[in-house]
């Protein structure tokens, strides 16, 4: 499990938030950061490749091979509003080491920005459709509870799978304090809607200034990148996954 | 399979014994460790993280999230009591390699700490449910056997799975003797029972005064504990566990 | 996931060519490899055993055991001629990290001959036979697009997994630019038609010199090596391939 | 993956010749290095103890815990005996990279005391049971070839999975020649008769004084072994050891 990071830019950064949106459950995640990072025009300043990605490279229309990777966005924030640096990516790592190492290596480089706190995204399954999806979340630490239940969460019975359970628990060993911040979603499809009561709190958390109204925009840009890399957008393995996470523990 | 490994505190123990307290069938092995913690007032000095552990976070009512861990505690005897280390944790590591990474870290530190003997604790899964659970052994050494059958335990016949035989094996490689000490256990829920003849069998032997009359709370802890991990208390893994070991046997 | 490299020779070559022809969909890359490997008399300098290989030896009716292997050719052009690095293999890694090490260790060894291009060989699988297979292309620059869509490929749409896939991505980390180019086949045997529309068009290219009226003899030379590795020739793993790689998108 | 070496002694060998005896089908050659060992009074004098072995104990009735392991025994050859470095163990490793780090580990140790030839033992799979089991073989160089030819034994087509096949290939990246010698086995039950075809060949090519008359005694010996470990001594795993070895080869 090796990754290689690629840093092309050092920004500096005043205590910069870490936020997560890496590809998951509806998609929440992903298409909350592909619009923060189109909405503020951040910039890539690193990637990371890991041998727990998968092997095969994927074809577009226009021909042009994509890998998966993982990319690294900075904002400097205008007036009141907050620094970021924004994980953005097609793909989680595909084993739970690997998971441990992308982590690793994410919350070195934040480290070395001067993060001290992590926001992560994501969908929080939900059989039936709701008009406005309510916000869920759990957090590393009091404040980092506070300030969730504060834009208005309530709190997330059960699991958090992948990066956005993980970066919490490996980011508090560095001493980063964060919550996670899920909207209910049906999860069958990149979910806009979802995405935007997401949005929405976080925005306003840290003040920043970004259009909501088009989120459709960066939910049909996630839905095309998926289709490039020949996914359905069901979340079929997710009941496998959590088959998976229960092995081991009876023996 | 990389460890992180965390040291609070380096305790001046008398030839401390190492006690295992990890999940297992029925739970026994962690309910006894958790009591044993909370009855002497044991302290935590130590953690280890593992990327085998499972790549995610849980999150209970009160919103605090939770990662897969694994603790150290140690407990200064008094009297003619011995000095332990306990390993307790909410889980195992998902892979066998994993269980040896995890197992030699452990093993390390309790070198270090002058650690020569080791007792493992476990469930033996047992058909119908019992009165009082028959207690069963096997020893890495003719001492450690004598030991354990002098307090009452017939000896096991088949696997011991996971760190509870590991522990042993590993360790004998470090020059320290021991023994696993298992309960009869229908192994379907947290077995507060078998937890109860396991350690009143190890407080005779290590003369530690413990008070066993209210073991159905640390059994309602790890159930609880099992609850916000969003797992069931059955051991349906144990199956598969078995029939994973035998692969690559007969090729 | 360790790879154990011998390099035999290093031959000074100008600017060469990576060609990669592993096993895969309908063997198109790995006949067309062998071809030009026999047609050339390209001279093997170097060989790559991986621990992520199978664990096997195969026997044939000579009795000569033989090893899952990559191996490393060159060929030095005459006249007009592209000098060439051609991989070949009876095998391609069993894990994705076991691929990325492999796909590593193959693109250091080209860098340090100079190699600054890359043409990976593959089948694209097509439900009917076709007297002309069609070609498709992916690249990972502007320039080998264009120069693939020059051999009369079309885009492709999809996957290109394994090796093919790989190592354009971790090709374009090194600087190294290049193409994929992919044969219509049924997938069903190895192809030998859908071979030599693959090398008709990276001849014309490379402007190679190499009949390629019998490439039935390097298809027959190749279903005689899967025989004696006891493998049937259909693809039958290909689908299972692709759902693993979809696994953890969505946890 | 790592290996836990312990070399109690280090015997001074008069080019010794390595034999392989794991567990595999039909028990043939764990059957036949057991018989050796005790007929010849062979010395232990190194373990292997690897993470890709199982993480369990066993135990038998005597309560002594066993753990899986991998042992290395020498026999300095009295007048014109061959002297031989003798590989015997309960397991082989889990994952093919664990099989392979296995292997180096005792072809470094068996280079180090001066072996430049490898036999490795082992059962063909065969369906009806006959008189006196047929002998097969495979050779990684030709001179090994004829000397398993004149044994009586003919050419096997197909794999020679695990360790059997990998001794060999690794083998020969150290300059070391070697066959396998297969011997015909339902393989339903550790094989006495198909052990002692395997042993007679041995013996008279390397002029071994040994009484093969009770053979079954060690048969007996290794089924008693299975049983300890929980193991019935069908060889279900074999077929599904040869589906995953085709895996990833047609992506």
């Amino acid at each position: 499990m090796v990754c290689a990071t690629q840093i092309y830019e050092k920004p500096v950064l005043n205590s910069p938030i870490l936020i997560e949106g890496l590809p998951g459950i509806g998609f929440v995640a992903n298409i909350a950061a592909l619009h923060l990072i189109q909405g503020l025009k951040a910039k890539m300043f690193g990637e990371i490749r890991s041998s727990s990605f998968q092997d095969f490279a994927m074809s577009k229309g226009n021909g042009k091979a994509r890998f998966p990777i993982s990319e690294l966005y900075y904002y400097k924030g205008r007036g009141e509003e907050r620094d970021l640096i924004i994980l953005y990516g097609n793909t989680q790592a595909l084993t739970a080491p690997g998971q441990y190492e992308l982590c690793g290596r994410v919350l070195k480089i934040a480290e070395e920005l001067g993060c001290h706190q992590i926001i992560t995204l994501g969908g929080l399954k939900h059989r039936k459709r709701v008009e406005i999806p309510g916000l869920y979340c759990a957090a590393s630490d009091p404040d980092s509870l506070r300030e969730a239940l504060s834009l208005g969460a309530k709190v997330v019975h059960g699991h958090i799978f992948g990066v956005a359970g993980l970066l919490l628990g490996l980011g508090k060993l560095r001493g980063m304090r964060g919550f996670c911040l899920l909207a209910e979603t049906p999860g069958l499809y990149p979910d806009a809607t979802a995405a935007r009561e997401v949005l929405r709190a976080v925005c306003k958390m840290l003040r920043l200034r970004v259009d909501l109204s088009r989120l459709d925009v960066a939910a049909e840009a996630t839905r095309n990148i998926l289709k490039s890399f020949g996914l359905e957008t069901r979340p079929i393995e997710e009941k496998k996954a959590r088959e998976e996470s229960r092995s081991r523990w009876l023996i």
